[in-house]
């Protein structure tokens, strides 16, 4: 029987933080909040959870890949933020889709959004399953049935050109299993969002995810060449080009779409091949603002480091090996064609005009980014899901919010937000938090800041509690000239702030073309825009 | 009294080749069509033309910027290519719009497009009229009178950010004007098209246009932060960010959409500090196809020159100081930052590695790029719009095609468009002519080959010579798996190749769009789609 994934929280059954994790993770927190010890509130089981009887009934010419089965509704009620964590660990699962669709090939996704089509069903399509913002789950108050299409078994690399460095690729085909059908070429896609092992290739796109490149190709956006895309009005193929002047590109309309228009199901996309040089150094900064005028410098000088993450003090402590005293900022440049000395060079410069301390010691290792501080931060990075599963459960809140700003606008947004949110948790949680800020992504006019909160929850009224949080933190990305994110979609639970942001007169230019692709609105209706 | 722009042409009144560049033309004409001399029709004077008298009159509250003036409606009567300038040389001036509109303000822009919604007229934005495809001329079949809204007076860098580095423009500015007002900040935009002197910001969006960097930021969809949009509907604004993952790009909606939605008013654009390091060489190749083996090497090395242009030993010969017998590649890397020895030299050993041969003294002159091979191809560069015309008076047939394809599919694509053009060149005028490929932007993925053709025409028949020339062309990139246009738009000529070129539920979806924007279809019919 393959490995299971974990219907109540991230990874697979036999996944979890371990012991020394836990350890580490609560005295972290008995630090913070000045509490002793926290009790985690066991995970649902399958057998406490009764589901809502279907609505609905497989046809017959669909039973081979579309189920009833119990475990798969779970698996697929919810995505994986912690407001899905705080409903789990509640128990509940009121909501649920009543068909898992599983199709093997685009036929089949064409019959399964024929026949919801047909019977009125509502369509949620699914990849990893690793939203953030409620891209995944059934529509709350609509009383169609919901079958849920998983595009699991998309998972095949079609074709590698290793001439042109692309490949063609099944949209529903996870990370890692991707990158092990790409190895035989020597080329990689290179793109490692923090959900990389379950997340999708065609959920990347159309959530328009970032991988861990800070620079240059940070989005998904630039690396697709072409899109398949099967609608409830019949499927498209946008040409495979390198770049194209030929009017509005096809592809950017579907790229973000969050699968309100169609399913993707395949793409080519653009590859590079493997690093064979490497160079990364870990400056400290007394002074954060310091290390962004550093950032700032690096993101303006063309040099365009594949690393260029700074981390605040508090932060840097938890994540990164740091001090606590001082602000941390990797720099990293790989490249598969030349030695990355003058790069690393003229960096060091810059990041010493800011008055940058290097103290890592220049290594030549191939493997230095899987050590010291930088190989810390990529390990905590990894695992920070298992993390948050983890605090959630002991009522520890810990949120991300992610945005993105003009450097003009940079160092009041920071203080701004950090203030809405540090004020939020006292508020919410009758005593003080901490609020932390790291870049994940830069570009010349300016940051993606990351904020995390940790706040000590009542387990009585702990999705309140963060959904007060998510108002808070969320109001003031907006109110301060942010994205409401960056690199985490906007599926339902962004809505609020996405209809403040976004110009009316384009949503009405979306509805227009949703009404085109899918008359009927079966796919993901809540999602971006209301029908 | 301002310096007027030909009607008839390219450039300004006191502007064309002058008498060494018509020897220069002349002779190599001869040379390459064994004919003695040739007679250029003379462009024909405003006096000659008489116009359909406007089918619309101008309401008072408007007749401040618009107006019917005989010139006025002379000069947006057509784009510039070369077949609006053998209908001009023709004197074929049949179909000139009623109004031209110059709009000081964006309200103005608003109460013009109030007035043709109101009054059942199209409206066609122009900016600064040097569209190729057809794009800026009144739709032919359609009875409603035509109100040409020139954006020129909309002219203004709004607000330099120079922390951020980008700016807020008026969209009707035209290249040289916004760099000189962009000048006291040190910031530029770095975004030279072919047509930079005679072109504005607002075109630059809405046609996707290239400058002439080779690599990375090409095409101007980069350099956008945001946009602001007047619609028959309304205004919107997209909010500024440097990055956003939140749905699909409003932006990218507007990107490209040559006028069918809405007229651009101004944009938020990313800057560069104006280089202080270059790097430039010239480099020989004795097969063209080593040479475009070299140039895959240098886009996919991740070293970015900032030019990276190969030219085949044919076109060389015209247009760069080549000998005719030998491809030539102008390398090149510029930098506000740092010196760039170490990118120059990796290019060289890429260069060396496929048999190039450096024979360019290298020099630390920072007007290097304005002498040498790069410098004359530089010269010819911007001076080939004037050439065009004069070639057209003398039937002469020139004209361009350019396209991008996959590095799979390169050199089959390379050879049967240029068989295809060679045999269409002999079958349409008689007798052989000369078609050369050049790059004009590279991609990791592919190149952005650039065709030119010469063949000897009929007076008598230019027109229908040409536009066979141009089907030929078009068919073959299109059926080499190529797009239709890289950079110079769909307006209405290339409509035939674009619509099999695009899907067609993307078409169902911008109509759809359309609809909401634009409810009764004034802005630019015809243009990308039908209503």
């Amino acid at each position: 029987m393959a490995r299971r994934k974990r219907f109540s929280g991230w990874g697979y059954e036999d996944q979890g933080p371990d012991q020394e994790e836990i350890d580490h993770l609560q005295a972290t927190w008995s630090r913070c909040f000045k509490v002793d010890a926290f009790e985690a509130t066991p995970a649902p089981t399958e057998d406490e959870i009764t589901l809502r009887s279907p609505r609905i009934t497989i046809p017959t010419a669909l039973a081979d890949f579309c189920t009833h089965d119990h475990y798969e509704r779970l698996v697929h009620c919810y995505g994986k933020s912690v407001h899905d964590l705080a409903r789990m660990l509640r128990r509940d699962f009121s909501n649920p889709p009543d068909v898992v669709a599983m199709p093997r090939n685009e036929q089949e996704v064409i019959d399964v959004l024929d026949w919801c089509n047909a019977s009125e069903a509502v369509a949620i399509p699914y990849g990893g399953g690793s939203s953030v913002q409620g891209g995944v789950e059934a529509p709350s108050g609509d009383d169609r049935p919901v079958v849920t299409i998983d595009l699991r078994h998309l998972s095949k690399v079609l074709e590698v050109d290793p001439v042109s460095q692309a490949a063609r690729i099944q949209a529903g085909v996870y990370g890692p299993d991707m990158e092990r059908q790409l190895k035989p070429s020597g080329l990689s896609m290179r793109f490692y969002p923090q959900s990389y092992e379950f997340s999708t290739l065609g959920g990347w796109i159309v959530t328009r995810a970032a991988g861990h490149h800070t620079t240059l190709n940070t989005q998904i956006d630039d690396l697709v060449e072409s899109l398949r895309v099967v609608t409830p009005s019949g499927t498209l193929e946008s040409r495979r080009i390198p770049k194209s002047g030929a009017g509005t590109s096809p592809d950017r309309l579907f790229i973000g779409s969050e699968g309100i228009f169609g399913i993707v199901t395949e793409a080519w996309m653009r590859l590079q091949p493997r690093p064979t040089h490497r160079a990364s150094a870990s400056i400290r900064f007394k002074d954060f603002y310091a290390g962004a005028d550093a950032v700032r410098a690096l993101a303006q000088s063309g040099l365009h480091p594949s690393n260029c993450r700074l981390v605040e003090a508090d932060e840097a402590a938890f994540t990164s090996a740091g001090d606590g005293q001082d602000a941390l900022l990797i720099v990293a440049f790989e490249s598969a064609d030349h030695p990355l000395d003058a790069w690393m060079n003229r960096a060091l410069e810059l990041c010493a005009d800011h008055g940058g301390i290097n103290d890592t010691a220049r290594s030549a290792d191939p493997q230095a980014h899987r050590s010291g501080a930088a190989g810390q931060w990529r390990n905590t990075f990894l695992r920070a899901p298992f993390y948050r599963e983890y605090s959630t459960a002991c009522a520890v809140m810990r949120e991300t919010f992610e945005s993105s700003v003009t450097w003009d606008r940079f160092k009041d947004f920071h203080s701004n937000v950090k203030d809405a949110m540090s004020s939020a948790v006292k508020r919410i949680t009758g005593r003080p938090g901490l609020v932390t800020c790291r870049f994940t992504h830069v570009y010349s006019d300016g940051p993606a800041p990351y904020f995390t909160y940790y706040g000590l929850g009542d387990k009585e009224r702990l999705s309140e509690q963060l959904w007060d949080m998510k108002c808070a933190a969320s109001d003031a990305l907006i109110s301060h000239g942010g994205t409401i994110t960056h690199h985490h979609s906007i599926g339902r639970d962004h809505r609020r702030w996405y209809d403040q942001q976004r110009p009316e007169l384009f949503a009405r230019a979306l509805r227009a073309a949703k009404r085109e692709l899918d008359p009927k609105g079966l796919l993901n209706p809540g999602v971006l825009i209301d029908p």
